[in-house]
């Protein structure tokens, strides 16, 4: 994410909870709020951490961020998302950025970017907050398919669970760079040492089999193809 | 994930469980033994459900699996490690595989592949055992790097707490293909409709800026260098 000068958020930064607080490899949490905010935009998936019938789950979902709130969704029949306005949940965004090849195995590690959240999440019940909310996670996947396709339907609306959890409570972890073994022992050793980065971009559009003929992808899509992603 | 049909496994179904039955989206939901497999060989990362002091916490970490069991590691010092052995986790390793662009926002979606494990970690305390499994970790993120890298020594052994979690209880779900609304009244919307994927591949590998010159970087490293990786 690069941010330029004049949309820079004024400094803030994340408050430490006996939740969030960094026990280990200090070097690696950030208190600046605007890693949250970059790491949040850049993704589009979240696993969602939430008890259901007793049993801790881990459930890969859509999330939409406003920088103040934490949009996700689901039907009404999905059982951790009805189970999660009764109790807290942890939210965790994870991008993989990359291998940390150092010249001991044991040194060895991962570049990455997460944020996890926590709180209790708020049932979303207002008709205009429920659709900005639609729209916030909605863009945050697809961009311009909000403007694009059909909005949903009133029906639809009520079939869908639509949660948010505000961004106050977050821990965030960042790993960036080389092996730290340079200035070691080992670095003595007949031993490549570096990084090896992931790289995530979007792939060209596939159009539906049952696309009527005629109908051309919208410039919001077909400029996306084939463009770096955030995700990881 | 390609499996040629010498190397394919017998048929084994997943047991079902109350925690793992399908109970809605049941086409998404898988009871193939190999979709488990090739799903856990395709990452590196899951995301750990554990709690921690009473607080429900999902921790991205590095992971190994040999078909049969899954490895977590980290230091003696991380809480959440320290904490799984009491209590019963939940592992999830999601990888994103693109958007499902329909031609309604309610049908949107995302194609993706997720395998959910549940159960009580076992620490590895057998030195055997302890190094195969690390092995097993250190192989799966970096293929080549055990017998490359220095290996752990005795007091990295003991740092280290190596996790032990069986795949016997698994939910899988996987959606592919192209939307589901081309035979709805939708599609007579003069809407763009299909899927847009994403891709992950590794890179050019990078040096760190301590490599002492003449190190070049071993095949394996060199070889996969710009690749497709299946890490999403």
């Amino acid at each position: 994410m690069t941010r330029s000068p004049q949309d820079a958020p004024p400094a803030r930064p994340l408050a430490e909870t006996e939740r969030t607080r960094h026990r280990r490899l200090r070097e690696q949490g950030s208190l600046d709020r605007s890693d949250l905010d970059s790491i949040l935009a850049a993704g589009f998936v979240c696993h969602l951490g939430v008890t259901v019938d007793g049993t801790l789950t881990v459930v890969p979902t859509a999330y939409g961020s406003d920088g103040e709130t934490l949009y996700f969704h689901g039907s009404v029949a999905s059982r951790s998302l009805v189970a999660a306005p009764d109790a807290a949940v942890c939210v965790t965004v994870t991008h993989v950025d990359g291998l940390v090849l150092s010249r001991s195995v044991f040194e060895h590690g991962i570049n990455y970017r997460s944020a996890m959240l926590f709180g209790v999440p708020r049932p979303v019940t207002d008709p205009d907050e429920k659709l900005a909310g639609l729209r916030c996670l909605t863009e945050q996947a697809a961009p311009g398919q909000w403007d694009y396709a059909r909005r949903p339907s009133r029906k639809e609306l009520a079939a869908t669970v639509l949660l948010a959890l505000p961004l106050d409570e977050a821990s965030v972890k960042i790993r960036t760079g080389p092996p730290e073994d340079g200035d070691d022992p080992d670095a003595a050793r007949e031993v490549w040492a570096g990084t090896l980065p992931l790289h995530t971009s979007w792939g060209a559009l596939v159009p539906d089999p049952l696309l009527r003929p005629g109908i051309e992808a919208p410039p919001h899509l077909a400029e996306r193809a084939g463009t770096p992603a955030q995700e990881a």
